[in-house]
């Protein structure tokens, strides 16, 4: 049977500065709005590659949902969870890049329609449907979204699903009330554990990475996926470690690379893929992401993860 | 002594798209943001001419909020009154020119920081201190900021004050309950209403103008004047009618115009001009409004003013 995945979180549209700088004090050229949310990003990644995918998330009744809503069904993803508030705002992110590579952002989440998702008669109907679960950090952030998260955790797991969770923090936010204890309830559930570089160290004693490897898949812990940007990513289970190199591409814009990454392994792994398998193909999707300016722009079809990798002859 | 002008209402940025176009349903090119919102428009050209100004209003902790504190700070607009709101977001909207000129918009303001203005004991320090107020019809369109804006006409009409009214209202919110019957009220306070083309049938029975003036100044208003956009505009008093002609500019962006006209004429009248040259001078900075991108940047010197106006010779 195929499974179906599903993800909670937040839709935004992204609006780019397209010159760097230190944030936004004065007037200047930008483009936009983007589709983007980390977890509509990924689940947008899990759709483009043919894997059956949902999102439980709420936007606006303007141009700014509309242009995510367009975007998740031409590829291919179930947006009855998503719903559309009147009279409110879907929320944004103006992101513009410092010489440093690091970013400035303006916000609008908290006050957003996404931020005050509940569990919608529609949205718990996906629950009851879908076969994974995807967490990301974020998501356990805010109190209502938190809760929408936490039933879903429970409803899938109790009817036999799976679990994957990527803790996709900002440093920021780590001192919300609640958050620390409901990250390691959603850990303490997952079956795959998808951190980003040091996001390992969130969860345990040690700051050394085997180290903390060994502890993590001691906890029951199946397998662990470390993304390192453009330094490749490795895997981890009880079967030992696996590494893959970096792919070279022209580097565009890296928002978004995680969760391609992200959506692309867990759509492999879903399907029976090897660890191996899934591993490059989800290198592949994280390589592609960064050659596209957005967040969503560089969700890739299974075609172009094969034209990135090498043929079975190399 | 100099009379200080106070308004009360909305603080945004604007984002305008570059291309024209209907709305924001993919990636495109901006500029922005702009320091916006009609009352902050209307008093940045006040302050711009030297008259002592001030706003009741409020600002996220951002970057947006920031680009409108800097250019009140730096017109000299006096901002005590500005609350800024840590942990909200800065009112925005997204504009759009349509071929045929309409514009279509993407707006976060009543969830928004501007959204919940409630009278901060800065604000109301303010309400003792300023002898006119300019009210317009948005700042009735909420209840929140309905009930601050009906307190500041109380208090500076009962402390001797001045209150000017310009309605500024989209039909879309006209139906908002108890908006009518604010708008009302305001209107028989008024000293001076300034209303746009169409806005004067707003209160009357009759669909003539000529009529309907007469009936508003039977009513007990001092001055009426019709803003008339790129056909001039029109002052009428118990003294009978003053007609000024359009200054021929190249139109840029017409957002804002109207409210830099209302805050030239109130700037002039305070001052003791005489109806002919505070309209004169009003439609001049209507006419510099739409010279430049974006709605609050052709808020013009007094300078500027003058260098658009036939010379004393003429």
């Amino acid at each position: 049977m195929v499974k179906k995945v599903l993800t909670v979180g937040e839709i935004l549209v992204e609006i780019v500065a397209t010159t760097r700088g230190d944030g936004f004090r004065e007037a200047q050229p930008l483009i936009g709005p983007f589709p983007s949310g980390a977890p509509a990003i990924f689940i947008d990644q899990v759709g483009r590659l043919g894997t059956p995918a949902a999102i439980v998330s709420r936007v606006g009744d303007d141009d700014f949902g509309r242009v995510n809503l367009d975007r998740l069904r031409q590829d291919g993803v179930d947006v009855s969870g998503i719903e559309v508030a009147s009279g409110e705002a879907t929320g944004s992110a103006f992101v513009r890049y410092r010489a440093d590579g690091s970013r400035a952002f303006v916000y609008n989440i908290v006050h957003s329609a996404t931020g005050r998702l509940t569990l919608t008669p529609s949205a718990e109907a996906l629950l009851d449907r879908c076969d994974h679960l995807h967490v990301m950090g974020t998501a356990l952030s805010a109190p209502g979204l938190a809760t929408v998260t936490q039933e879903a955790v429970k409803r899938i797991k109790s009817r036999g699903g799976t679990l994957s969770f990527d803790p996709n923090l900002r440093p920021e936010i780590l001192g919300t009330p609640g958050l620390r204890e409901a990250l390691d309830d959603v850990l303490a559930q997952s079956d795959l554990f998808l951190p980003s570089g040091e996001e390992i160290f969130l969860f345990t004693e040690t700051d050394d990475e085997a180290a903390a490897v060994q502890e993590l898949l001691g906890r029951g812990l199946q397998q662990i996926v470390i993304k390192r940007g453009a330094q490749g990513a490795s895997h981890f289970s009880g079967s030992g470690r696996l590494d893959t190199a970096p792919i070279r591409v022209d580097e565009i814009d890296p928002t978004g690379a995680g969760d391609c990454f992200a959506g692309a392994f867990v759509s492999f792994w879903l399907s029976g893929s090897s660890p191996e398998t899934a591993l490059r193909y989800a290198n592949a999707a994280g390589a592609h992401a960064v050659t596209r300016l957005g967040p969503m722009e560089g969700a890739a079809t299974r075609a172009e993860l094969d034209a990135l990798l090498p043929g079975p002859s190399s």
